[in-house]
């Protein structure tokens, strides 16, 4: 396995034994919301949210078991919209990860508490009392995670990009689209694990979320990308999905070179950002890289 | 108009003049998803919750305008729940206070988003920059509505209420169901009231805990008497529907007699709380007696 590869798997293992231990720990009023709460944030997947709270936080050499309820909370919105967006009023999908979506393991009024509790949960533990950060640090982490989760970041783009369906947009409204779809919680991630960080300077901030906006839609294009060039089986879902449900995707808007082009330059840009910061940030460099070569 | 229909009138004033202001002051990206969180928080409504904000800040001399973020906070919760619970996979509500539900308004992608948006919008304003609270105080006032909010309170409470239906349920059941679903977010509104104070004291919130358990429950424990006693037209909803929908209530577990008994009980509860508080709570006494003396 590469260093980036142990890397991935250790924040992975890390998140995921924190998320675990905290559905154990607060049962709450109902078991079926806490059953279907589990469920629907521990279905796998790579954990690139906690990776990069992890991976910022580690350039300070802030310790880990500091950073894992800010790992948690970020993945908690995550899988709370994927929850939310796998309703049948939304995109109306039955498989996730090739495993029922949360509406079908449970029943669709569950899957919707289960969403709604876990925003709210995200918050609950950015607001812990036993939270190794001072409370500006925990107010400056709270209003990062709920600026890039409500109508200015996640849950605008998800109204922006319902909108957008069977419509043409321009490459720009593309962006917008992504950015808040996708792109502002990536760089909530990365600015919690900045904020873990007590001297964090405002520059350094800047860099870090340059940085962050590069790969998050980095990651995006090359979503769209594979979307064409990968096969069903490696992606886990329907090769030609984008296509078929008439949506704008890059390779759609500036044709598949255009797109690699397009992957290639913010890849680029993201490695500029990082070069401000006079820290050791080969393994989010490495990070960068993967997003752009992934192929599923 | 009574002194307390007047402080009703004037924080309810306070806190729709306020939800407007945020509504227009922070568009986000998409037009359709602010109109209909606009929308799902503007319906009208008694704004309880902001009612017990305002009156219990009151008690301190906190100046209003202090506290018009903490009252819009806690009601754009409640807002989110009531635009969730009435989305066909929950109650299948189409009216609402005789206009159409936010899924009916819009469109059911759209009110989810908007139930999102609007509990991420509450974190939004409990953690803005501006604050006149101290760090502290912002982080336990956070903390108090996130734990209300989520699967310890009110979606826990909810996902009980679920699993009740056509269930026979013991009094301490409905007492628990009823605690977290509509009890836990009228604790956390009178909560962050008394938390605008610098110096409130431990015996002080236990005592304004009391006080708002006991109306919380006083108000449910209404409300199902209002249900069998009240006609459709005063109610604004259909008379008799917890029966037509084979919901346990107070008067359906306790009779009629021993509901009322029983909302006389918590009210006496409520002023027992108030007495040990050395300051003035005379409207808050007079909205505990309103809660269990109501018509609709």
């Amino acid at each position: 396995m590469s260093e980036l590869a142990q890397q991935v798997d250790t924040y992975r293992q890390r998140v995921d034994t924190y998320l675990a231990q905290t559905f154990n720990q607060r049962p709450g009023l109902s078991q079926s919301l806490n059953a279907a709460m589990t469920y629907g944030s521990m279905q796998g997947g790579k954990r690139i949210r906690p990776f990069l709270v992890y991976a910022t936080a580690d350039l300070f050499n802030i310790p880990l078991c500091d950073c894992d309820a800010l790992a948690a909370a970020v993945e908690c919105i995550h899988a709370y919209s994927l929850i939310h967006d796998d309703l049948p009023a939304m995109d109306d999908d039955d498989l996730r990860r090739g495993q029922p979506t949360c509406h079908i393991a449970f029943d669709e009024a569950t899957a919707i508490l289960a969403g709604d509790a876990l925003q709210t949960l995200a918050f609950e533990l950015l607001s812990q009392v036993d939270s190794p950060f001072n409370a500006h640090q925990q107010i400056a982490m709270i209003r990062t995670l709920a600026d890039a989760s409500g109508q200015n970041g996640m849950c605008g783009g998800q109204a922006l990009d319902l909108a957008a369906e069977d419509q043409q947009v321009t490459v720009a409204e593309l962006e917008r689209i992504h950015a808040g779809k996708t792109g502002a919680l990536i760089r909530a991630a990365v600015k919690l694990g900045a904020l873990s960080h007590t001297e964090i300077s405002p520059e350094q901030l800047t860099h870090l979320d340059q940085f962050a906006s590069a790969i998050g839609l980095a990651f995006q294009v090359q979503d769209d990308i594979l979307d064409i060039i990968s096969d069903t089986e490696t992606l886990g879902k329907p090769q030609g999905s984008d296509q078929a449900n008439n949506k704008s995707t890059y390779p759609s808007l500036l044709g598949l070179d255009g797109a690699q082009q397009k992957a290639q330059q913010l890849y680029q840009e993201s490695l500029q950002a990082l070069t401000k910061l006079d820290y050791n940030t080969e393994l989010l460099e490495q990070f960068a890289h993967y997003i752009i070569e992934r192929k599923k």
